[in-house]
């Protein structure tokens, strides 16, 4: 079915995570389910969080908290910067990373490699307010597979962004060191690249796996974290990799405040709070991470 | 029934919120369901977190991330205090905030008041790694309303923490201004509360009618954040209030690594950044919140 409303006193979407925790929530109707070549691709509305994205039956966003994902996936690499004009996302087919990617003044060049254009469409259908810059004349939008691009591209890029799903299904081969070596290879000097690093307590092994990939890769290494009303825990984390660069670097308050960017989680005060973990953190991940 | 046992292969115990989200955890054992004189008191064990105390349904805590709780609403104030001695519990029967209180050398006296006895004797019973210093002799354990206790004492105290559930149920009057107007006077020179103040995203009204007390009462009002695996979105809230000490005058690094206590969660680094408050939250509290 390409569109279905339901009307139901009582129907509820349930996301399960390792067959022990769910969460659920009441829906109002279901816009979009079709399966693509790569996955299930389902557009819901729900009466807690407003419309959602589901993939494989996985949680991707909501409509009333994604900007805290998308703020801190684009605000933290781009004010860590001294001065990105080029962006390469891997993944964020929903349009939520490159929405905010051009929030920020100087891009001149965006990149967004999505595999799977059933994403692309279903969100700019049912989801126009995330999905809202997929048209700029700015954005270089390829339905392709981002590792490959990666591999085979000339082209170069000051920011990499992977907004992937987890390491299962389409999303898998962008949590491996072959595909890091490469993309490593794609960096500008100064170059940031920050990726989705699953929950610190949920997936503590998985993120482990994935900054020791990095570890190899890149020479300063960093977590930070947020929160997600849709993820399981709520608590989850991005990894920021540099060959050249930290976080801290290159920030400032005043260059937060003169971009007059109007965020609705992201601040100066969090650009600094994000990258404080907790001692589990800290001790699970002490053979990778850098000093901040 | 005091104890019972069920073997199932797929039982869940699902918490609903505001009837538009769930939390659902997979169940190994009900190990005890009685009603008290104030709630139904539960406790059973997960796949997920292991053990649970689920109090008129809604999840209190969870064994494996209830560090993050305890740790928070206790070395947070006790580390911004200059030299505690004295605390008051107002609810906390599970023990986990009394546990982590008796960590911190130089606490002299620990008032505890508790309304609910079923929860004390479930938790030392079934949750032993929580409630282990409810038998400490320097802890005075009372049985009785935590209002009327404030009300009537004659002692005073360095540091309060209000332990306690949602404003619904023998909770409810702890979110009161009369009951904040007579702590205010139990407090000594330098005093600090703290307090459980719900969650910033799905409760933000009942937030900032809290805050909105606070502040009629006390000079300095802050709101610093943690994560909780097993409230309503995970992103969670305590409020500092005090007369006359913020939550950095007294604070050092020094400090908290001379105290030696090996913590799970908190660190010199989480004290500073979980007062860094998100756009929405400064802007939603902006009338109520001191500068930090």
């Amino acid at each position: 079915m390409s569109e279905m409303l339901l009307q139901s006193p009582d129907l509820w979407m349930t996301e399960k995570h390792l067959d022990t925790t769910a969460l659920g929530f009441r829906i109002k109707n279901i816009l979009f389910s079709q399966k693509s070549a790569f996955q299930h691709v389902c557009v819901v509305d729900t009466e807690a969080l407003g419309l959602m994205l589901v993939n494989d039956g996985m949680i991707m966003l909501s409509e009333r908290d994604e900007f805290i994902y998308h703020e801190m996936i684009t605000a933290v690499p781009l004010f860590s910067h001294k001065n990105p004009k080029s962006v390469l996302i891997i993944g964020g087919g929903d349009g939520g990373t490159a929405r905010e990617v051009f929030r920020h003044k100087g891009i001149e060049k965006c990149v967004m490699v999505e595999i799977d254009e059933m994403v692309v469409d279903a969100c700019k259908k049912f989801i126009p307010s995330v999905a809202c810059e997929l048209e700029n004349p700015k954005l270089d939008l390829r339905i392709e597979d981002g590792v490959k691009y990666v591999a085979d591209t000339k082209d170069t890029f000051d920011v990499v962004l992977i907004d992937s799903t987890d390491p299962v299904g389409p999303a898998a081969p962008l949590f491996s060191e072959a595909f890091y070596q490469n993309l490593s290879l794609k960096l500008n000097p100064g170059g940031i690249v920050v990726s989705q690093a699953e929950s610190p307590f949920y997936d503590a092994e998985i993120q482990k796996g994935l900054l020791k990939i990095k570890h190899s890769v890149f020479k300063n290494l960093h977590v930070f974290n947020f929160t997600n009303m849709t993820y399981p825990g709520g608590y989850w984390s991005f990894s920021f990799a540099s060959q050249d660069t930290t976080p801290f670097e290159n920030f400032s308050d005043q260059k937060v405040e003169q971009s007059e960017i109007d965020f609705k989680y992201y601040n100066k005060e969090i650009h600094k709070a994000a990258f404080a973990l907790p001692s589990f953190m800290k001790e699970k991940l002490k053979d990778y991470l850098s000093d901040c």
